[in-house]
């Protein structure tokens, strides 16, 4: 049988993507970094069979529209071409992410679809190469394949070759606490990927980031090697805040946050000022991720929670990169 | 008797005056526009008297701080140095200016000085002359010498002979209705500035300010021209977003904005989404002014009133310049 079943979990990017160099690839303005998460995942099983003449995506157990069909099996001929193998396959996906947290199940979609459907297809690829592949489904999946901590470096080439992450920590290497705010839901403005494509092309600021995103990944680099978490909390809570700025410069202007958003951000410094050390950030969309260290969780996440425009706060810590889990007996063909 | 008494009207910048390249002779980077306000005021009597070795200076009724005082007697000693008369005075000086929401008392209050001042001394400045003067007690000062819509052209030379304020258009040109939205007082982190020279000298996005500021000078000139009221609310709404976008890039990051100050952001995007056009413009604190036409002024300021984090909205239109008032009999000297 050509199954297989992977696991990938979602990621928090303390050093930001923001903007693509090329939309068709996937390949990033700038180099990130991220945390890959222990509680927050996508498990997938990918068939492939002779019967099939198109692709079948089951997602969290029913079938799913045909906008994200076409998505997924735009992915999966990617895949075809690259084994030379002319199969469709039936995918059968669970998120198992709290999206309404702004956790993106793009990124721990991409990488275990990319997992799965590659021991499917018995390619045996290396996790740079499955790094790639994840990238061209959802940028910041390339960082899902790995666990702890993971950069994702931009690459040069036309061709995205040299665009792929790696590992930098591993997750147990040094534990820290990602709590993640749930807000009350409002409905979101501008999609991730339209903002960065209009900050891009229109922000006087995208310049300002450009030039000290990288200063910033090198510092958030060795605060990793030394294990210096207000080092790493100074520079990820400023790298958010400038990804917010150029959206603001952006023409027409636009803006991820809401006055819980300022609430939650509050919070953390107020915490910070009583000498607690909590750092946030922020992604596109007006949740907030706070860091702490083990020792803070617990007092870190009461304080959230008496938010009153805060609906809950889940803990995460650093977690594993792909897992492939053995097969479910359920026979989706033939 | 070498008095006078002058009052001059607090101003609402439409284009920010955002980063000094000149900190004594208050020399900005970029040229602003603002809109003098009807409601908001300083009166300030000045009698200079052989008898005295000091100045004196009253604030509201009350003999004002040696802090207060050192800073006004340095601009009485400009005054000083221009007219050659060697003579000390009793400055006596009323604001009626909300100051706890986000209205500098120090515009109306540098203006009314120069204007009295000079004028006691037997000066017979002109308004440019006044204006040149206004601007070393406080930068925007120098719009305030005038009534309506002010332009104050940052200038190119050294010695801050070129950088001097103008009018676009007379108040009753474009009777528009400026609301103050006073929040929940909170204390103020960063001065205005303290907060400009740390964006200057830090934030990577200052480059991008001062690239599309000019431009955003000259929309605005175009719909104060053309009375095309849409255009001067983008304009001025964008560029308000790109002061405070400067700020996030700033080390350490800073922020003006409170929750409160994104519900009021809020409401005026909902007040557009109705077709009720209002723009919301936003000074160095958490306050919020809105721009809107008279006609629509009754239904905003009840829409803004409604928000739970606002105390009060108070209503002002383009007012005077300079106006100088009949001696009181109140004689503070000899």
């Amino acid at each position: 049988m050509m199954e297989a079943t992977a696991r990938a979990y979602t990621n928090i990017a303390l050093i930001k993507y923001w903007g693509k160099r090329d939309e068709q690839l996937f390949l990033p303005m700038n180099s990130s970094l991220s945390i890959t998460l222990d509680q927050f995942y996508t498990t997938t099983s990918v068939q492939f069979c002779t019967c099939l003449s198109a692709d079948i995506f089951i997602l969290n157990g029913q079938l799913a529209s045909e906008q994200e069909t076409v998505k997924i099996s735009r992915f999966m001929s990617l895949l075809r071409d690259l084994s030379g193998k002319k199969l469709y396959a039936v995918i059968d996906s669970t998120n198992k992410v709290p999206t309404a947290a702004g956790f993106a199940s793009s990124a721990s979609g991409y990488a275990a679809l990319a997992a799965a459907g590659t021991k499917a297809l018995g390619m045996d690829s290396d996790d740079q190469t499955l790094s790639k592949i994840a990238r061209q489904g959802s940028g910041s999946a390339c960082r899902s394949i790995y666990g702890g901590y993971v950069e994702w470096q931009k690459g040069d080439k036309e061709d995205g070759t040299d665009s792929y992450a790696h590992q930098i920590l591993e997750a147990q290497d040094w534990n820290l606490s990602i709590l993640s705010v749930l807000l009350v839901p409002e409905p979101k403005e501008v999609l991730s990927r339209e903002g960065m494509k209009r900050t891009v092309e229109t922000s006087p600021f995208y310049a300002g980031w450009l030039d000290t995103v990288e200063v910033d990944l090198n510092t958030a680099k060795s605060a990793l090697q030394q294990r210096d978490f207000e080092m790493l909390g100074n520079v990820l809570e400023g790298n958010a805040l400038k990804m917010h700025a150029t959206t603001l410069g952006a023409n027409p202007p636009f803006m991820y946050w809401t006055s819980a958003t300022l609430d939650v951000m509050q919070q953390v410094k107020e915490l910070r000022a009583t000498g607690i050390q909590a750092y946030f950030t922020i992604d596109a969309g007006p949740n907030v991720k706070v860091l702490c260290q083990p020792k803070d969780e617990q007092i870190v996440q009461e304080k959230l929670k008496d938010i009153p425009a805060v609906q809950d706060v889940y803990l995460c810590h650093p977690g594993p990169g792909i897992t492939y889990l053995p097969q479910s007996k359920k026979k989706n063909c033939c």
